[in-house]
């Protein structure tokens, strides 16, 4: 069954993702790839850069310091608003996450309405609870010489946040962007790279972790033209999604954001949800954050974020769409879409149809026998000509041949091409396809 | 000239690094690259991955958290020994790292024995001094629901750091390895990705930060073998340098590094010290770290980290041969060597003589003259086609053409096609080479 405990087990037991810390007994939140997991992630973000960044003269990258001013976090509201509403038990100790351990309250619940939901703590089973305090989930460090018996004076003056989201790392360079490369509205920024969540009880996998990747555009219009050009972003999700990853488009959900569950700084938000095993979760947004940014940037730094238009000459603070996507959650997607079990004559087997642009290999070239020289010669030849013309080609010649094609199905290798005692003969080798398990045989001088 | 700031304002002039947070005044030793420092740093880090991981069968790569357990760093020996010598003036407060302001000492140095450098103070230039400290460089943080008037044993518990290096990121995912894919000795794992060192006095742009990406290889191999694997991983990093990045060989100086100044793990290294304009500095480093990583997991995981030989059966703890490179550091080795002034027909110019694989773009199109709109479609209509094959194409119709060209040259683009009259008569254009400033017309269906 297409489970999340059934796609996690696969994703460890094939390399593809192992518990952070593993050796030592894990660290909640955080996940490793392993060997399959980075390639399948590289090719998704891969991806996303070559449609959004590479293929488009609107789209400029950047890759900006995690560790950046913490006056960024002031201006974004990250510093005052940031924040879980954590309540501890005063029997056991245990702190959980307000909104998650009690039905009907959200995140800006109070003592008061929270005590009068009688909820009993989940690790004691007492009711016995302190006040609702606000948690902020930046990881807080120190950066310079702090001694540990600074005064908290000399020791506050120094603290820093890792970003707990990429956007800002594109907001504190739009004014770079403008002065060196004089784009014209609309342009984007685009950045991909690593945020931290210090989340209470991260869970579900990689769905919410607390280090995660993010790939994320500011796309910066004219004030008056930010309902198309929320369209065009829309539209462009849509295809990346659904033409270039291949993801179902009926597992895809849109779904309209009122205006109370809204972030602070958008005007219209449009989740999109994803059927995951576990079910609809948000696997990107699609957020109008107005000019509310770019506006609090240049009243903290007391800088212009003024654009002038180079025809009209008209000046004005851009309004910006932004569309954001998790890694881990695009990765969980990407393997729930492809993860499949069936049965092929009378065989049950576990196979991820991965797209074949996602794929981690799109070859796997075997020896019919591991213990015929001559037939680990052939391969090894056929291997190299692959190899060098896809790069992304494997090689396996462990156990019999059912079991590496077992094996290669679960790691969603689209094709198997097998070297046989014909081969030998005739330069002809079968190729296996992974969905249907048809086999053909195919001229080396055609692969 | 070649000087350490031309190649600084270089970079931020065009586009490829900026100061980190630069808005606010910026973040001392962090930096954010724009969008010409990503593709170039994407070229490099691609390269790397591809010559290491993808084109060999031997190394697989990983992708670990930033945010590891805790106990990763005692067993690596930095949660004891990654620390510089702190100094604070005691007139002045200012703190500094003791081995880089006295002559003479290192950084095992003794309080009594930097009294006696008599060093004054850089800021106030008095000598008043505080006892030395050991100032350790690991970021530290909290995770998890940790209060501010939490106890101190509470908050302790909850204490995690940045890692310092990728390297513990691989070693704790060895076992995973090991029982996932079953490699034969010799093998690797790979992994790029940020460290982080709170260094005392960041400079030296990006050649001391406090936040830089790493490139690492732990290559296990069997104990008795790890002189001959020693050499393989020093051929393949020239090659991989001289061959693939096209660094010149001159700059490139091999440091035998004595047993007094190696790290502790160490019994063999090699750094790789490079010429930068500002003198000659490590670019990467090749060391035996013998058992010395694998053991200490052993010890504080309790769990095996013994390899058992397929054919012999026998089994031991491998020994490691690790290549580590420092992303920005290479960033910077490229950008100087490819740095030159020279003067055309008694013009001077800046250009930056970038390979052709690592060049931001490989084609700059334009129109002869950007008002008259045949020449601009036609323009359009090359460089889609180009843009079609190559994807690093970039389109330039601002200023006249001879500012092109110097802007061009300036971001290193190998060849600008340019499309005049001629070209809607007989379909061809000029090509201009970046290097000779010589211009060839070509046929458009041979380009």
């Amino acid at each position: 069954m297409n489970s999340l405990e059934n796609i996690v087990s696969l994703c460890k037991r094939r390399g593809f993702i192992f518990q952070g810390s593993d050796i030592y007994g894990g660290m909640a939140g955080t996940w490793d790839f392993g060997p399959l997991g980075v390639a399948l992630k590289k090719n998704l973000t891969d991806a996303w850069w070559k449609y959004f960044v590479e293929n488009r003269d609107d789209i400029y990258g950047v890759d900006a310091a995690i560790i950046m001013n913490p006056r960024t976090w002031v201006a974004s509201g990250h510093t005052a608003t940031f924040a879980d509403p954590l309540v501890e038990c005063k029997e056991c100790k245990s702190r959980f996450r307000a909104d998650k351990i009690a039905d009907g309250i959200n995140e800006s619940v109070t003592t008061e309405e929270f005590l009068e939901t009688h909820t009993k703590c989940p690790v004691c089973g007492k009711e016995n609870w302190g006040p609702i305090r606000k948690f902020n989930m930046m990881f807080e460090t120190h950066v310079g010489a702090v001694l540990p018996d600074d005064d908290e004076e000399t020791s506050k003056k120094n603290v820093a946040y890792l970003r707990p989201e990429t956007a800002q790392g594109i907001f504190t360079n739009y004014k770079n962007i403008l002065d060196t490369f004089y784009p014209s509205l609309p342009f984007g920024i685009a950045q991909q790279g690593k945020a931290f969540r210090n989340e209470i009880s991260p869970r579900d996998f990689i769905l919410r972790d607390r280090e995660c990747s993010q790939m994320e555009i500011e796309y910066f219009v004219h004030p008056d033209t930010w309902e198309e050009n929320f369209e065009t972003m829309r539209d462009l999700s849509h295809d990346f999604l659904e033409n270039v990853l291949n993801l179902p488009k009926n597992k895809i959900h849109e779904l309209e954001v009122p205006a109370e569950d809204r972030a602070h700084y958008s005007k219209r938000t449009i989740d999109f949800m994803f059927d995951y095993p576990n079910g609809e979760e948000e696997l990107m947004g699609l957020a109008y954050r107005t000019d509310f940014d770019l506006q609090n940037i240049a009243k903290e730094s007391g800088k212009s974020m003024e654009y002038r238009d180079k025809i009209t000459n008209e000046t004005f603070v851009p309004h910006v769409i932004e569309p954001s996507i998790g890694v881990e959650r695009l990765f969980l997607a990407v393997m729930a879409s492809a993860y499949t079990e069936d049965e092929i004559n009378g065989e049950k087997r576990t196979v991820l149809k991965l797209p074949e642009n996602l794929a981690p290999y799109k070859f796997c070239v075997s020896p019919l026998l591991k213990n015929k020289p001559e037939l680990v010669a052939k391969a090894k030849e056929v291997y190299n000509l692959l190899k060098a013309k896809y790069t992304n080609v494997t090689w396996d010649d462990s156990g019999n041949i059912g079991k590496r094609y077992r094996k290669q199905d679960e790691i969603g290798t689209p094709k198997c091409v097998v070297i046989d005692f014909d081969t030998l003969e005739d330069d002809t080798v079968t190729i296996r396809d992974r969905d249907t398990t048809n086999q053909v045989r195919t001229k080396i001088s055609d692969l």
